[in-house]
């Protein structure tokens, strides 16, 4: 089998090294060698072992029949969806670790593949080296998922890990994280949770075999989240974690990307660092949860590498995806049912006379107080919030 | 698809149930309908819905050329082994979620469903519902996978998590296990690790391609550990966790069953209850975990019928599954490293005489002293031992 990556970046270089790294036993699992033929990338790599391949027109891909099997690690929507569509259309498989591609056009590509007789395969683009796609499509097919809920982002669980063991600040570490190489420059896609949300509306879709677009997704980040809120946290035994969540509501889902305060007992209380959690809850299976590394540069693409092996034995062949075109549309957001941990500088008079009956908790913060609602919608949360002073509210888990 | 069932109880009858259950769900997935039209059963089941399907000769489903797939849920390896090879032989598929058939006949199962062209599964007999057999085969297939170590007993798990929780002493938790229908009447097989043993031995074959007698591995259960134990483990911040762990050591695997100390970072120290756990360690993966319920009626009949699912859609395919009939030797246990929790009466100059350099715990128990040793082989710490006075001893993770 002759392959080409697209984009010789981290994620394209750790393919090229897992190839190496595990030849053999790739080889006995593909049936037959896998070689990188060509790498596309429109910079030149002097001295890199792999010089010689790399090519800088895709053109010279899609005319190659040798290539059976493209790579596309290059990230964003443009050019990746022109190179992969005409990869499929040119009757070659394609394996992506790019969520917003998938995101974007997922629906679109796996159709494309399916009338060329290919398959287009994304294992990688969520949860790093976490098996989660091949799980929900091959394995989890007795049952109707009925929610899944993911830590999703390796940055920011890093950064709330790192606030919660040293009581720092926001600012604070995401400079550290930006120091170590987990956050970039840009944090936005992570802290604003544009990352988390893509890969989300990829699980719904295939929770439900409809389009769901990201868009359409409620999405806050961690950027309000402090020192003190973690306080609270510890007295209140949780952790704070950025979650994306889908569960079932009737006929559709309801979908968020948030912080949450998760109790000690949730599966994915623990998960800490730059490690992803995600939890699944089947009708018949009950609870389960998946638990990795969520990106880096080698786990990530030993997803990608997965999918070559599955292509590879699958050469005319389909694997059917169950994410038509068709779009879901989403539950309200007003209507999303969660309790609340919220602060306040009101007094108890008002703060019951808002909310009813809540618990308090006091984290020793001067002029403030902590307080656990009840389950109520995010309308009835507003409504409710209006009338007393917020300094923070973090959805409970 | 027309299919049978051999053995009518907890997951038999639960296998009936999910596929009426998820119905619509599973014909998509499985792209037709899936119909019992035999349920094979020494017993009648006046009443039952499904009485009509009771056969008690199992020649008459090898005989009926409409019979696609048939489960194998009876337990135990005699007669199911007979019956199983004679529904491969006769060019049926067959799913079975008993462990103790394939730990024994696995390999050769294997063999002869690949000699017919057709496909033997066990997803449910390691995990129960989770997903652990196919991930292994299908999804982390890039990776050399140096590590699976798993909390793979529900039951016992149960009962240490009460005894960490209640201080309650291992009598008391067996009773009230037994009175919740989570331990059976003989509950050796899960108290004395000889279940969990079975399923890493299941696990070592799909990790080496050949075939691991489940009798060479060294099998320690849970029967001597005390309400003291655990005091000792809420000090040093552990928990007590029954494991069945096996790991590359050159060319060979290091296999044992037995309770282990998990520090509060381990990924498998947060499952609780009757949930499973298993970690998997690939070299380029890194770390990953898979959680969910190990056993249970619906949870287990899930993973029959995915298998189902996936029999379904390669009728006329064989997936390859790497497990040789050829034996593997395991590395011999007294070469195994560990590092060990010990309790004694002896003084602190005998104990560091013995041991060298350890570190103390004092749970405030009269007359003995807590303390945790370095990394040494087995052979090692029992010459060490046999220096002191033990009161028992607990391995490290």
């Amino acid at each position: 089998m002759k392959i080409a990556v697209m984009g010789y970046g981290t994620i394209g270089s750790g393919v090229v090294d897992v190839l190496r790294i595990n030849k053999e036993k790739i080889t006995k699992r593909a049936g037959e060698p896998v070689d990188v033929k060509y790498i596309l990338d429109l910079r030149e790599f002097p001295g890199d072992p792999m010089e010689d391949a790399i090519v800088h027109d895709y053109q010279t891909i899609v005319n190659d029949p040798e290539i059976g099997i493209v790579v596309e690690t290059m990230g964003g929507v443009e050019p990746a969806y022109t190179f992969v569509k005409a990869m499929l259309e040119a009757g070659k498989q394609v394996a992506t670790s790019n969520k917003n591609l998938v995101a974007a056009k997922g629906a679109e590509l796996i159709k494309i593949a399916r009338d060329h007789n290919v398959n287009f395969q994304f294992e990688a683009s969520v949860g790093g080296g976490i098996p989660i796609i091949r799980p929900l499509n091959k394995c989890l097919t007795a049952d109707e998922i009925e929610e899944i809920t993911g830590i999703l982002n390796g940055t920011t669980n890093y950064m709330l890990t790192k606030m919660a063991e040293e009581g720092a600040d926001f600012d604070e570490v995401l400079k550290d994280a930006q120091e170590k190489g987990y956050a970039e420059k840009d944090p936005t896609a992570d802290i604003e949770g544009h990352d988390p949300c893509r890969k989300i509306a990829i699980l719904t879709s295939l929770m439900c075999g409809r389009q769901v677009d990201f868009e359409d997704i409620h999405c806050e980040g961690i950027t309000k989240i402090t020192a003190d809120d973690f306080k609270y946290a510890k007295v209140l035994n949780r952790s704070i974690k950025l979650l994306a969540s889908s569960r079932k509501v009737g006929n559709s889902y309801s979908c968020m990307v948030a912080p949450f305060m998760l109790s000690a007992e949730h599966p994915l209380c623990g998960v800490n660092g730059v490690f992803n959690g995600i939890f699944v809850h089947g009708n018949v299976l009950g609870d389960a949860m998946f638990y990795g590394s969520g990106a880096g540069k080698l786990p990530t693409a030993s997803a990608v590498v997965a999918d070559i092996v599955d292509m590879t034995k699958h050469k005319n062949t389909n694997i059917y995806i169950d994410w038509s075109p068709e779009k879901l549309t989403l539950v309200d957001y007003k209507d999303s049912v969660n309790s609340f941990f919220v602060r306040t500088s009101s007094g108890k008079e008002t703060i019951e006379n808002a909310f009813g009956s809540v618990e308090y908790a006091d984290a020793g913060i001067a002029g403030e107080i902590g307080f656990t609602t009840k389950d109520m919608t995010e309308a009835e949360f507003e409504k409710a919030a209006a009338q007393i002073e917020v300094r923070n509210r973090i959805r409970l888990g």
